[in-house]
């Protein structure tokens, strides 16, 4: 298929599932994805590339790593790119195959649940912090967005090149958490107040519900124990990137040199 | 003016700044309008608003509270509407009058100061965890994304009709901080790494800059100290509504009841 028309295709969750493929956009993201191991199918490139800025240089390294790079016309890019000025160069990667099985096994372990997450930035911004505070993974639960979304991706500032993030099904969860001793917290308003509980165990996992809805039923079954970030009663509640920050901050496992 | 000519006129900054106004969209966040002591000049509504959760209950609040409410066509509502799809409720209202002179006086203070903030997604959600944590005021500085565009609005998800949230110079600022005895810190990635630092003064004002390039010089020059959360030396940053999110949450004045 040409470049231009699967790129176009994997606008689409269902392609970009069925064809294990996704499109990053942007200079900045296509360097993050150039330092990363994820294989790269090929370039789109549109003429205003050469405006951006290091947007020749890019196109010189894609050549250089022997890549291919396809050419099109500005409009004929603006038909596959998702965001409203895009810089002239996409790129078609393939979905790294990631599971429970690929996680690294360590005697500490942090990993982020999303539990039916719906909005692109949350989630992007989720995986971003993930990153940052040294968590081994982040599991998908159904019913949240696609991670090689484009929005999530853009979200993500290339997080997720390098972080382990993936989708799977409550069942694999349970079952990786029963066999490797994973205690699994959760985010929820009726929660033990933060402020109030000690280290978590040396093997967590927290999960973050729905941005409406909280977290799911079945979700909400099988926790060990569930925290709240006490807040003024003026607010309903914080938003689900901010509370996993602050969640995230708290249980960090050591404090990365800064 | 009438009301549908005014609402579209609204969606500039410049005419929300001139006239003192601006518009909230939605069954919900037009609820918690009505719960705070903003002025409503009137309402836009169209046909759909009846199918929407509360929403037959919505439009007899606004009738019983005499407020002007105009009923338009579908395709009327949505030339002035901003959301992709309106539930067929819109509201003008005034914007408050606040400023330093508005300000509570209290003993203990936190201030939160956005220096050039530009995406409402982020401005609209630090006023949101802002109010959660307590915060007595917020002050957008010049830069900042208007407080009262639609999407911060929406994102703020009714916080600033209730807290304090404001335009204001770095010079008001300023004069403010040295009158009032207030410390300025502010987040920066070169800064003291939070674990490291005890309790922040009784008075406190903390800056967030721009999502790609910080602190404005400017800002940067007035500062009593600087703050860095520690992050893997993957990631490059914070989202800065996750830092504000993390930082507020650090330096709350005391526990609300949850």
């Amino acid at each position: 298929m040409k470049l231009l028309t699967l790129a176009r295709d994997l606008r689409r969750r269902k392609a970009r599932e069925r064809q294990h493929l996704f499109v990053v956009e942007g200079v900045r993201a296509t360097e993050e994805l150039l330092r990363s191991n994820l294989q790269i199918l090929g370039a789109l490139v549109a003429p205003q590339l050469l405006n951006a800025p290091r947007g020749a240089q890019l196109r010189e390294t894609l050549v250089r790593n022997g890549i291919e790079v396809a050419e099109v016309k500005e409009l004929e890019f603006a038909s596959a790119a998702e965001t409203e000025s895009p810089q002239g160069i996409l790129v078609v990667a393939e979905v790294p195959e990631r599971s429970f099985k690929t996680l690294p096994v360590d005697k500490q372990l942090r990993l982020v649940v999303l539990d039916a997450i719906q909005d692109p930035g949350n989630v992007g911004t989720i995986v971003r912090t993930a990153a940052a505070f040294g968590v081994h993974g982040v599991v998908a639960l159904p019913g949240t967005v696609d991670l090689w979304n484009a929005k999530v991706v853009r979200a993500a500032m290339g997080a997720h090149f390098h972080a382990h993030a993936f989708h799977a099904s409550l069942e694999e969860l349970l079952q990786y958490q029963s066999e490797s001793g994973v205690a699994f917290w959760g985010a929820d308003v009726g929660g033990d107040a933060l402020g109030g509980i000690g280290q978590p165990a040396d093997r967590l996992a927290l999960a973050f519900g729905n941005e409406g809805s909280g977290l799911t039923a079945a979700v909400r079954d099988h926790l060990d124990r569930s925290i709240a970030i006490p807040i003024s009663e003026q607010v309903e509640s914080l938003n689900v990137a901010v509370s996993a920050g602050i969640l995230l901050h708290a249980f960090r496992l050591s404090e990365p040199s800064s």
